[in-house]
């Protein structure tokens, strides 16, 4: 077992990466305070991994409610779900959250904690590997909003999170892709290294070799906890991780919550913001199609919906949380590697990027 | 003006209270970071103050948002109409949240602040008394579920708490009843000296002398300041804050939110809090009398709802936010001006004094 730090002072915590965890005994339950807890998840993943948590939490009260699977759910009225259900059995200030699932259920759920009571105890127990390498490592929490994504959270911090490798397994192919979207961006943003391991290394993650997964979690939770502790609340550096999500949220929002996986948009978020560097002259076309070959090699699309038009996009994100002074900021590459925020962006090279379609970075 | 500080780090923010703030040309605005706000307001103050407050913040760009009045709208779809302008208008995470209003308003407002974009600029400007001399400071924000008042909710701290004393001239007499219920609370919570001042003046602030409320304001603000910066987020001392609010809490459940207000079941609250305390041995007949006079001499009912039975009281104070391990934590008196937390009370007692009626402290 890998045993990681995010260090935030009195709101620091470990993640726990490694094969085989949700089979310890005490190992989880180590870390709730209290005596009872909630369990979250959703009705794809409790059937295969509630009994063998709530197992792992012998001598903690668990109880549990099972949600809908999938982005759509992502809303405030499903997080008054988890309230009712705190209320009817009577979940007091100590009780603990646990959110077993990918994003969506993380981020619900670490919502809803931090509302709760105004904020009880939240454990992350992520099974997607979006949410192993991402979205359960941070703090950001939060549901989505018909006019924009995310628009509605808190940053709320667990007290540890718990990435069993071997959930994995289980995973259907579609999340795996969706997962190494953000596995890429960690490489693109800040490790020109760790791009050229994936280059290396990407058929085999894809068909899920579990000591590579395991190396790119450690790998890509390592840039995540070194950021969000430089930058908890997203003033300065912490920016960088949303390379890819601008264009990306635009996608997901137009095309409806749930139909394009938020990995997918990411990859294709990705693409573009490596295309509308290129424009800016700042990477090379050849590194422009390496961004884009290595984001199509992981099973991800490259392209954007065809029916979306640019005003779409533009309309979409112009409620960007980025948003300074009406100016769209992007996250874009000074190069492989290296990632910047720009808000200063000729509107015809944007115009050429949100038309280009099939073109992008070619 | 009197200027006040709440002590809270780098959280820290002044209260400002005094005549005629509102008419002070750039005074509010100096506390607005960005260069829009979004003015949240009621259909009862905004025909009264909202003009006022818009000239008062000349430079900014300002919105706003009129909700119905009253505790019922205090609930989550409420705070998601606030969610819903704010993006319809596209307000950016630089945007500043103005609660134009009473202690719904602020509350709602607060909490829409902490969640919006994971949280935005928020400012203070209450306009009943209860909300300039309790709520509108310290932070506590959030929204009623039908199971519990307040129990969903964030911690979250104002730039700014503005309480221009003129507009307690417009305030309904049955408002002004509530408010000195709070005002009450912390003479009898901590400060013998303010509960004897309170015995000689009652009458005059009853009928809205504004040096004597201003006064009143002002050390009631000190002592909140003085409590909410030894322990913000009710680890300790804080809990004090809930005195009278166990069973008051009970009350607005038990009638429907808003069929009582607020102050008046905080208020009734109280006399059973004393009337509990003297069963307890720990403070006097007399001094027992004095709370429930004082009370009664404000304007606020000293008796609970006779259809209220003490099996309902029972239940409805089990979901209270300070039970512990099943144990319903009460605010007592150990004598006038001295109030502890307590969890072991021997249920016979608190029997008595459910089932007391009209024979409360007598």
């Amino acid at each position: 077992m890998i045993k990681l730090t995010v260090d935030l002072g009195e709101r620091s915590y470990p993640i726990l990466i490694g094969p085989g965890l949700l089979d310890q005994p005490g190992l989880l339950s180590s870390y709730v305070p209290g005596r009872r807890a909630l369990i979250v998840s959703n009705n794809v993943v409790a059937p295969l991994y509630l009994d063998k948590l709530v197992t792992s939490l012998a001598g903690i009260g668990c109880d549990s409610i099972v949600l809908p699977d999938g982005e759509h759910t992502k809303t405030l009225s499903t997080v008054n779900l988890i309230f009712d259900k705190l209320l009817a059995d009577r979940h007091e200030r100590s009780t603990t959250l646990i959110a077993l699932g990918g994003g969506v259920t993380g981020d619900l759920t670490g919502f809803a904690a931090a509302c709760y009571q105004r904020g009880v105890n939240f454990i992350q127990v992520p099974t997607t590997l979006l949410a192993q390498v991402d979205s359960s490592v941070g703090g950001k929490t939060g549901v989505n909003h018909p006019l924009g994504k995310n628009m509605i959270g808190a940053f709320y911090q667990p007290q540890c999170v718990l990435a069993d490798i071997d959930v994995l397994g289980t995973l259907p192919r579609r999340e795996l892709q969706a997962g190494l979207a953000e596995v890429i961006k960690y490489g693109l943003l800040g490790n020109a290294g760790f791009f050229r391991w994936l280059e290396q290394h990407i058929d085999a993650l894809l068909s899920g070799d579990a000591e590579l997964l395991a190396e790119a979690v450690k790998i890509c939770c390592e840039e995540k906890a070194r950021i969000v502790a430089a930058d908890e609340r997203e003033g300065g550096v912490r920016a960088l991780l949303n390379l890819g999500h601008t264009f990306g949220h635009a996608i997901e929002a137009a095309m409806g919550y749930g139909v394009w996986l938020h990995g997918e948009a990411v990859g294709t978020g990705m693409v573009m913001a490596a295309d509308l560097s290129r424009r800016l002259g700042w990477i090379s076309q050849d590194d422009a199609w390496r961004a884009r070959q290595l984001i199509g090699r992981a099973g991800l699309p490259v392209v954007p919906p065809p029916e979306m038009t640019a005003q779409q996009f533009m309309d979409l994100m112009a409620v960007d949380k980025k948003v300074q002074s009406g100016k769209i900021r992007f996250v874009l590459l000074r190069q492989l590697g290296d990632a910047v925020v720009e808000a200063d962006i000729p509107p015809a090279l944007l115009q050429e990027t949100l038309q280009a379609g099939d073109r992008l970075c070619q």
